[in-house]
């Protein structure tokens, strides 16, 4: 399996303290050492870094965590590879474009049996299951709203309807954005955080490092973190109900949905 | 205007010394101080690297330049903005997917008429006559080639007539590659260099920095470089003919054909 990282917030911030967390359980305090990459959508565009080495050791992670690169909204994965050899071309998040927005996908899980009828609007690049779970979305978005974006309410609908069919298949914990909203689905684990004013002192759970968010802040600044695993031990992280939907916008999560039937719980 | 550089070879290779030179361009040792870009394919795997930063201060080009990146092509940029605000979705090169296969787009030139009908197929997201200029091409190889990838042979001939109706309407000079093969259209200005068996010294014309290549070679490697400006000053560049398109596989031109009439020149 492998493990998930996305930032939604109401002005541009910097991840550079989550990232260091989530970067040692690339090869060092976990296992997930068959690749990493991250996304930063800065406005309309995207920067997307890829590694198929360890982001414990890999020098392009090195960059990533000692140089602020502040966006709204951020997904970052590492690979414990179950389906694809350990390539660049396997390794996620992938992007694509539609509506004239680029998109950017994360997947942990396992889908071994979709294997959908795919239009050529969007082709896997590589071997794995979730680029093509990704591909099957978009094309489908796309069928459904032509050529037009719609709202995120609107998108989260349809989004819905189409994690019912994918989580079918199988175990699908995803992050999803346009660089407009974050959609998170928890299919097995995922949790989140919204830090906010009052701001206070988050210490990493896989490193010995803390943060105090007063010096880095403005009283208005709200950033929601979602992880696989919390990665402070010393803050409120939200399980989410295992089979739910969540919209990120502003730093808040604003809609939520179950894709199984199960009671909501919350973790702290 | 801005400065394009690519790379193609029959074994993978790392461009950090040609980018040495590249990047000094991009604000020190001239004017291109728009942002920068760096596209690597590895196998189907695509690398993207981008920066609105000038390159020569930028700590994403300054990875880049010293952490050896194996590649068989490599499409590189550095902009001075002529249509679009200096902003990271406008910053070249540019990706899409056709195919199951990435695609690597950056262009030097000016098509300020250039305002075709697009399907929505694939949309710009920034506001570049260059990113249009590549979503017209991928729409028009889409819709002559149906859901195959052709050969690097067809793909030449389609290119070469879509390239003539791109042309009439400014400069265009581009950079582009799916993986296999790399195309170059000279428009105004472009060079390139072999290098091969047997190897000698080659020094940068904007940094003093010398490297010699049978140190880092084998006999059997071959590698082109294409630079809108030759990158040093003791070797001897072909300069491509105005209006001219060129196919490079495995480190070697292997078809060329104008795209407007005039003689062809050479350099040295």
């Amino acid at each position: 399996m492998c493990q998930l990282l996305g930032m939604n917030c109401n002005v541009p911030t910097d991840i550079c303290f989550s990232f260091a967390g989530f970067q040692a359980r690339g090869g060092a305090t976990d296992v997930h050492s068959d690749g990493w990459g991250i996304a930063f959508f800065e406005g309309r565009g995207t920067r997307l870094f890829l590694d198929p080495q360890p982001s414990s050791t890999s020098p392009v992670a090195g960059l990533v965590r000692s140089y602020p690169i502040h966006s709204k909204n951020v997904i970052a994965h590492i690979r414990k590879a179950t389906q694809g050899v350990v390539a660049l071309e396997n390794t996620h998040p992938f992007m694509r474009e539609l509506w004239g927005r680029y998109w950017i996908f994360a997947h942990n899980g396992h889908l071994p049996d979709f294997a959908p009828k795919l239009d050529g609007s969007f082709t896997p690049v590589g071997q794995t299951d979730s680029e093509r779970a990704f591909c099957w979305l978009l094309q489908n978005l796309a069928r459904r709203f032509g050529n037009a974006l719609p709202d995120p309410a609107t998108l989260f609908e349809a989004l819905h309807q189409l994690t019912l069919d994918l989580g079918a298949h199988g175990a699908c914990n995803y992050l999803l954005s346009n660089g407009d909203c974050l959609f998170a689905h928890c299919s097995t684990q995922l949790t989140y955080i919204v830090r906010q004013a009052p701001f206070a002192v988050a210490h990493l759970h896989d490193q010995d490092l803390t943060i105090d968010f007063r010096d880095v802040t403005t009283p208005d600044d709200r950033v929601a973190v979602i992880a696989t695993v919390p990665l402070t031990d010393n803050e409120c992280w939200t399980t989410m109900p295992k089979g739910s939907l969540w919209l990120f916008e502003a730093g808040l999560p604003v809609r939520h949905r179950l894709t199984v039937a199960g009671p909501e719980k919350a973790a702290c």
